[in-house]
């Protein structure tokens, strides 16, 4: 088993890229969406299934982890790939985002982030160092630094405080993570949506120096347009030769834009999220099979789609499983879901690979344009 | 394909009988346990994984599939086996036994039940031949007669107005049913704990003629001594070349007593009910996962047991989220419940074949004597 861990680029059309990002667990293709198993599980799904829709990688929540079952538990139990059943690659986040966003049960200072647990109230500290720790007890492949996601709006002020603090916790973060053969630490790009406060940051990363790179900050309320008007230069500020990646990102047309923008990486409850609240995620756009409309309707989801949902159910029968309270209602959709999204990726790719992507983009949206399939 | 449905007893071991039910959509190895798939879904499964258990047919509710989606709906749609996915046997109940469970909703006339739906209050009429029109429509390769479950306990003269009534139904069913090769008509034994009354329903159902018996009216809360002591005379009532099924039972320990007492076929809720309480079944007995003492263990929940969730996960996995409230807790405790059932039925069958019962029974309660393993 090679020990390192490294990144090919083997195409690239115009600023996307295609390649491999190699690890000891196995190959990670690029452009690369990562579903989420927050709790240890990516909901509804068995992992075997999850990785049968072509996930190569799948990401765990360190905040949910570390509250329950316990990073120390899990480490005893035999690491997160064990416990849960998932040999290939873990991308874990630092924990940051979901403290953060516990504005009322949280004290944040230079040290890091007191807080509260939101399942039995106990206190915890959450450091760059503990980020680390738990992280490695955890055994992730890919390890995210303990950064704070500067919320959206923020004055040019607010953002730069919250930049400087993350770019020292990103300091401490390489610091306590050492050197871990077969192991990667990723920094996060921070600046809001200031051009030179993101090259700032860039740099202040580059100088500590990372196995990839992550764009913070973005998918936090500020809309799809001003996204990508960060993305047409905050990848290219970043590394070339080192894996992008787009934290909590996205819908499909966010996933298709950011990687004609250079990003390789991204992860997303959505696909997972929707599936339970019975949205189907397709090449004609979302579908909501609550709907009345698909009642009588013998038809799948999408015919020319290969998942086991598509193959074998019928809108008539998702809609009754989710009108009844099915658990298999959740499990179909969300099967479907990684699917698709994982088929939108190949597509990315091969379309990068065949320098097409122009086309494929353009298909892309013209078949979303057209929308879902007439009714009955 | 062969349009005729026939039982095979294969070998006999003091009472018990292990044999096929063949039918044109495939043999049902006998003694069978029949997984229950209510509103046309086993509930967390996916159906080539209740098969993959070993389960050679399922049970459907008319009940809920006539209000939700409707057994119009479903025959439009291509019947119940395409709808869900299962193109083995499927045997559907009357319908009667929920409807009377209805007790403020309902109204039981000669003609049959009057009863507003729980769902949306509509008002439906549930009769006999409406109960066999149904279970047409659904395609049900085994319709029940239309009967009254008696309560328990009743008086005899209770007992017997409700049996006489269940045989007025029973005639009316089998009149109903007509001619259909490659599907069969059960009739159901009522009587309550009356062996004479029990011998006079017998009698006037093989007057009328099935294809297969039910031994209805029991595991209403009688227990399980009583229970055994009608299962000592009543299956014997019933013609020995013809399928004997013991309605809604049970736990395993009953599936064994009734197997012993001539049973073939059962039917229950407690396998996939109890998955989703955190409830496994196994050799051992019933075991908790909810209980602190697998939070850290990292033992499979039986090490001898052969499904993917005693293969693939720890007691501290499925402690951690079934805690979590994750649908993969369903979803693995009802696979590995269900593996038990049909593991313990093959159990029984060999045991049968073998004309080793006797020792497969005491073999069974002395490892449930000793009970789960110790805590680590
Ligand atoms: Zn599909
Ligand atoms: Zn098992």
């Amino acid at each position: 088993m090679d020990q390192k861990i490294s990144f090919d680029i083997a195409k690239t059309d115009g600023r996307a890229r295609t390649g491999v990002l190699k690890t000891p667990k196995g190959d990670i293709r690029t452009p690369a969406f990562m579903p989420v198993g927050t709790a240890a599980t990516v909901k509804a799904m068995m992992p075997e299934n999850v990785r049968a829709t072509g996930a190569d990688i799948l990401l765990g929540n360190t905040y949910h982890l570390m509250l329950r079952p316990g990073a120390e538990r899990i480490h005893n139990l035999g690491g997160l790939h064990r416990f849960m059943n998932w040999d290939r690659p873990i991308l874990t986040d630092s924990g940051g985002y979901q403290v953060m966003s516990l504005t009322d049960l949280r004290k944040l200072t230079e040290e890091g982030v007191k807080f509260k647990s939101h399942i039995d109230g106990a206190e915890y500290n959450l450091t760059p160092e503990r980020s680390m720790e738990i992280q490695r007890l955890l055994g992730s492949d890919i390890v995210m630094s303990f950064d704070e996601c500067t919320p959206f709006p923020a004055t040019e002020k607010q953002a730069k405080d919250s930049m400087d603090l993350s770019m020292r916790w990103a300091q401490r973060s390489r610091d306590a993570f050492g050197d871990r053969p077969g192991y990667a630490l990723f920094g996060i790009q921070q600046g809001s949506t200031f051009k030179e406060m993101r090259a700032e940051s860039a740099d202040k990363l580059m100088n500590i120096g990372f196995d990839g790179y992550a764009v913070g900050g973005l998918a936090v309320g500020e809309g799809q347009e001003l996204m990508f008007e960060v993305l047409d230069y905050a990848p290219e500020q970043l590394p070339k030769d080192k894996p992008r990646y787009l934290m909590g990102v996205g819908k499909p047309d966010d996933i298709v834009g950011a990687v004609q923008r250079g990003i390789d990486m991204f992860d997303c409850v959505l696909p997972s999220r929707s599936g339970r609240t019975g949205q189907a995620q397709t090449r004609m756009g979302a579908i909501n099979l609550r709907n009345a409309r698909h009642r009588d309707d013998p038809r799948p989801l999408d015919e020319n789609c290969t998942c086991p949902t598509c193959q074998n159910y019928s809108r008539a029968y998702l809609h009754h499983v989710h009108r009844a309270g099915e658990i298999i209602s959740s499990m179909l959709l969300t099967w479907h879901n990684l699917h698709y999204y994982q088929e939108l990726m190949q597509g990315l790719r091969d379309a990068i690979a065949a320098e097409q992507l122009d086309a494929f983009v353009a298909n892309f949206h013209a078949i979303r344009a057209v929308g879902d399939i007439e009714p009955l």
